[in-house]
């Protein structure tokens, strides 16, 4: 663990922040309709530019003007899961990053299926999910709760170690980025595993906040191919807009209605030194 | 009537709250794209856990490992009729509760074919509508206006006497606990009719008052094998939310918008001690 | 340019909130699933109803018992187009006036063939759409950014008498009131066009500013004939809302999540007398 290299991560984090700000990728997402608007919001609130289209009939026009793919799993159908193949090679063969958000992977055989296809199918930038869905996708029995992890995983995870060689392993095996959000955040690259340490429990009492994590990762995704330094800085944003958003409430006046739209405040309000003095993370070798 | 039994059943509902804040029982939807979010966080902010999940390829994978099933008719498509008959019959099989809430019964063919279907097929544990929706699947003919009760249906629900005896019919003919809301709310079941008197007008001037209502249900209902008591727990403590959304915004200078996230702080802060001493309940004879 | 218009027009706006107050026009919504929430919403806070329904087995069942249709085209796909058109052909047949959203046209083959369809098969009311889309629509080549409108395309729309000249040209072919919104809003019909420029640099922050716009405006539609009124007042009423959302909130001290919820509570609780007092629309020749 280098003290230099979390310095040089921050210092990438808030120029990636900076770049997004100028450039507003524009971000395709075929992903459910639970938090489609809390995705978009927090598109537009980072400064990026959200689209949303899932006919087979388009996806693959609207990717060609894309800077980054959202594939997210919630609310998936049979419909959408050729839409999401379909527009993930076209990604591909364009050199446009695909992320992917396996929502509730380990619930169903459905979303088991459709995530090993898309998986086979699509070269992914970056997975990212909570404890339970990446061991899902990583072939290893998980006691998922619906969309939630389950508490033993979460516990497991805590053992930091366990979720690094979990995120670890799949990142090798699918030579792409593997994040795994939890109390502590992970990100696994080829050589590298950042912690990331930001963010606030009322995170995982509003619905969306994974996957609006997963939409700022390829809104960031849309500015680099640094794929490894875009999911930590999804992360980073998302936790530390947490925090903010926890500190803008009044004590204990207001609830999770309030810090959903403090969130979105906070996403639109945070600066580069915001990243560079309150980010947590920390680099470990892989 | 008796003051007694109004104590109990706001002791009971105090218990139920806890349970569910111990339990987080997990509550699958197969509703509408236009609420879906206010239900998900409405779950979340009570102490349940939502999954949301439409496909018929897996809608009996997510039941198995769900506490109570919401069908809301809501956005009802031809593909999605399928997967709520489905997930019924396999809830029936395991013994998970299902509620079931007519959106907009009377408003279109379809709809009235599918809530027949519906009845017909699925052992139904609560169902919970306006005036009009209750009286439409009664087959009294109803003056529906869309997705929301009529004037004239709304004036004769305030004759609670009749209110009553709607609610008590189809309750005896279905063997299931029928909830009516609106001014006055009614609960029901197969001896025993509940009146509450929690709420505000302001919960009629945002979208997803009934549905988040519907979906409270479910989350007790994941709880107990009291689905009457279920019924009233989930009205009173939508009723007693929206007062409290309601008092917490300034005089004259918030509407609807501000009131719809104090809606949802309301129910992450509701303390069973909130229930007791507010709750409005009352008990009479069916 | 006449001020005598200018204040007639600002009365007759102010007379069709009131009436939209009385009279709650029921308005069938065939929209998309990102920003059906926040049309919803919008559409209880200015005082009509709303109503969501896509299947093709029952939108002509909807549709008679509405008062105006919105057909808003983002998240379209195959099941849904058809439903556009056979509700708006039924509209048609009624007498009901349909309001097209064409969210996205020029960003995909699937999105513009499905704007041709809907003009030709179906006479429309309104057409609300940003400069790019506009364009798309008639024909011109456009820099359209997915369902933003490109930046070239907002310089060139500063351009009012372009602007001015696009809708004009589109309002004649197609015998139908066409706005654009932008910086300066433009609503063209027969001989008349209105400027109008209220509005706040905060609605291009969020998701569903246009979508909400379209649904206002058929709200407006719904109590009368007098569509390029109709489309004047949705525009003023969002424009308006938008800046008494950005004046309550404190400096720097909030951000989108915030406004968005402020832009319903001020579409709640505008009067006539802020139209009177504020609104800013001048009257042009076409």
């Amino acid at each position: 663990m280098s003290t230099n290299n979390d310095i040089s991560i921050k210092a990438r984090v808030s120029e990636l922040l900076e770049q997004v700000r100028k450039k507003k990728p524009l971000v395709h997402h075929i992903t459910n309709y639970v938090t489609v608007n809390d995705c978009a919001n927090a598109v537009l609130a980072i400064g990026g530019s959200p689209v949303m289209a899932d006919d087979i009939g388009e996806v693959c026009d609207i990717i060609s003007i894309s800077s980054a793919l959202v594939i997210n799993m919630g609310t998936l159908n049979e419909r959408t899961v050729e839409s999401m193949i379909a527009a993930g090679k076209r990604a591909n063969e364009l050199g446009i990053p695909v992320v992917l958000d396996p929502v509730g992977a380990g619930a169903s055989r459905l979303r088991d299926k459709a995530a090993n296809r898309i998986i086979d199918e699509v070269k992914l930038a970056v997975i990212r999910g909570n404890i339970s869905e990446i061991k899902a996708i990583s072939g290893i029995a998980s006691g998922t709760k619906g969309v939630d992890a389950s508490e033993e995983d979460i516990l497991s995870s805590g053992k930091l170690d366990y979720g690094k060689s979990v995120a670890s392993s799949l990142s090798c095996r699918l030579d792409c980025v593997v994040a795994i959000t939890g109390p502590v955040d992970i990100v696994a690259g080829k050589d590298i595993v950042y912690f990331i340490e930001n963010g606030d429990k009322m995170l995982s009492m509003i619905t969306g906040s994974g996957c609006m994590c997963t939409s700022l990762i390829a809104v960031y995704c849309g500015v680099t191919d640094n794929y490894l330094d875009a999911a930590a800085a999804g992360l980073v944003t998302m936790g530390l807009a947490g925090e903010m958003a926890r500190e803008s409430m009044a004590e204990g006046s207001f609830g999770s209605g309030t810090f959903r739209a403090r969130l979105i405040d906070s996403l639109y309000c945070i600066r580069t030194d915001d990243i560079q003095e309150r980010g947590r993370v920390s680099c470990h070798e892989s």
